[in-house]
């Protein structure tokens, strides 16, 4: 059993910027070389979160109406008015949603649904530089596998 | 430490149909014989998610009217205008509620509160067979315990 | 490869008492010695949830302003129709932020964002005394570390 700590970078243009990082969690997952485990995504930032989607355009402006009703951009923020920033609604939507997902993988490979992608969401309101950890936690043979 | 997969098969009824699985769950926790340890309850698919609930028929009825306020079914998805799928609302809810619970567990018990229940939510609209994945890292004896 | 299981002890206020426990949860993993790895923060309990916010209190009035827009205390509730407890909105609340989440350290810290802080919340109706679950997995050594 090993644990592996890998980094994602990413360059975001904010204002609810759903990003499917699937593919790049995947290869980070074949270069450690473990073969059955599970593997946390986490967003250091509270106002970026972790959360998966069938990754198609049609449903990327759904998800960002649905978040639009549940937390407003427009409405009174008391962040806004405390700190300015203009970002209370990205923090709301980033604490409902959730910094992290764990997803299983078996022989090294994400255990996801054929429509299913794993997507990194900047509710932040401007473009940032943002990393992303992934911890993995596996065994490198599947000899207790089931 | 092993990491041993299991997996769990569902025939939904579709339609934000809230399924209690924590005895299927704590069952296949059982078979692994592993003592102390974390289960990561995944579901891959788009339109499925995983929650705990105290599970009676009242808060099945209040969830569910929740899911409808935050992603009506009968407003517009552009993901319906697209594929014809019908089901934008299914996963919206989805991506909102989230894909998986990482639940911990001591004595080879899940360490859930006395009205705590683990729900596998099919939320798309058709009835469907599905699979739950279970996968469960952990220790068989529990001397590092403390 | 060590699993150890802590628990913390609060006291709260209920009606969505947001209660940050960054600290708590970074002491606790400092005495399991363990250096790389994951820590499960997981609330036994229906009516908690464990989620991260940036911490100051103009966020922590939007984003109870926000649940009681998704699960507003005054509706109906079959739940409180039932059993009379009048906290069908806790539940429901608690179902839907989720009841934990998984955080990756290395040595021996929380890989948290500088402004990302671990908050329990206590959606349910009056003061109780709640326990939050632990469940740390990791090597006390980074030897695996890439």
């Amino acid at each position: 059993m090993d644990i592996i700590t890998k980094t994602l970078d990413f360059q975001t243009r904010g204002n609810t910027d759903i990003i499917d990082i699937t593919d790049d969690v995947q290869k980070a997952l074949k270069e450690t070389n473990l073969k059955e485990g599970i593997i946390t995504v986490f967003v250091p930032g509270a106002t970026g979160a972790i959360t998966t989607i069938e990754y198609e355009s049609g449903l990327i402006e759904d998800l960002t109406s649905a978040v639009e009703r549940i937390a407003p951009r427009d409405i009174e923020y008391k962040h806004n008015l405390k700190w300015g920033d203009g970002n209370g609604h990205s923090h709301v939507r980033a604490s409902l949603v959730g910094p992290s997902v764990t997803i299983p993988f078996s022989n090294a490979k994400l255990m996801l649904g054929t429509w299913q992608q794993i997507v990194f969401i900047d509710f932040d309101v401007r473009p940032r530089a943002r990393k992303i950890i992934l911890q993995v936690v596996g065994d490198n043979q599947n000899f207790f596998k089931e």
